[in-house]
């Protein structure tokens, strides 16, 4: 794994197994989905052994699974609002968030993405304890943008509307962006999602 | 498989084998991505032979994905044309096509989406064929909808990054949707697409 930029959510250098074990799954995860990933190649890349697996989740695959979902979406979560926060405004919020995905995107050769969206894919006609792992993650990401609209003016209405429509656009943006390889996607939904913001504050 | 409803590109009695191996890897891919579905579980359902498949697909399960991508994309495509050209103009176009996807996820129990999104994710930095097929059926979508905007009076600017953001919003509200069993984030997508297209419009 030679990639070395920063990748939201990953500690560079996680000290215990279990948090190997998490970064290990987070990693494969993002790159090819859950089913693909087998339990020795996150193993394999958290230098760990079964034994340590079942130690830190007796569940095995999926109650680590559930603990990568949860793990990346707190992660993603936590540097997407550094970003949104750190900018001059709702919207200038919204082109730093975008314009910052696909700068993580371009880096990381398209590789690098919150892994909530594919596994959420995955798994929301077959797992349903992994299922509400993902939505506890969207339920989280949507409180959290709906309370910075809500901070920005908007009413309760327009607020709930707008962060649904920038957590959609962001996880379709990924998903379109890594099938073309291209950022252009991230780019057009970021000028898009502020145009949205623009207006709704106008009113 | 009791399912009855329609679901957009896939034929309700496909006859000749190589139509019932596609028709099953669609229902497959839908529910579960690509990596968790096996080559028997495509036979079972598909009622087909190994020899079958090998015969109408020689390279095996990739050629298989290629080709539910490629059906399942032009077929959703097709579908999506219909609803939008039959609306009374290009923002009802937006709303139509969202309360529809919106339908079809709840008539489903969350489980009818194009299964593109999916293995787009699954194989975008691990399968570059395949890769390669999502990316046309992206590509696809992108220029039937710009055709669409331009036609409505939008220059080809306005029109592109339109496009852009209505594929990434209906492609990451499925996500959303299915993940959270919920409508809303659909809806709330098509409510904002109708609006950005009609302020487009309007100017």
């Amino acid at each position: 794994m030679s990639r070395k930029i920063d990748r939201p959510g990953l500690t560079t250098a996680p000290a215990s197994t279990r948090d190997r074990l998490v970064a290990a799954g987070i990693e494969l995860f993002q790159r090819q989905g859950m089913a693909a990933t087998g339990i020795k190649q996150i193993l394999a890349m958290a230098d760990a052994r079964f034994s340590s697996l079942y130690h830190h989740f007796p569940g095995g695959k999926d109650e680590l699974a559930a603990e990568v979902i949860r793990t990346a979406g707190v992660g993603y979560q936590r540097h997407v609002e550094q970003v949104w926060d750190q900018a001059a405004g709702t919207v200038a919020s919204m082109s730093a968030v975008f314009e910052g995905a696909a700068a993580v995107l371009e880096l990381s050769d398209y590789a690098d993405v919150c892994p909530v969206g594919t596994v959420a894919m995955e798994v929301a006609s077959t797992n349903e304890p992994l299922r509400l792992a993902t939505a506890d993650v969207y339920r989280s990401w949507l409180d959290a943008a709906q309370a910075r609209f809500s901070a920005a003016g908007l009413d309760t209405r327009e607020a709930r509307q707008l962060s649904l429509t920038v957590v959609a656009l962001l996880e379709g943006a990924f998903v379109v962006c890594r099938a073309c390889r291209s950022t252009e996607p991230m780019l057009a939904a970021g000028q898009m999602a502020a145009r949205l913001v623009n207006e709704a504050l106008r009113k």
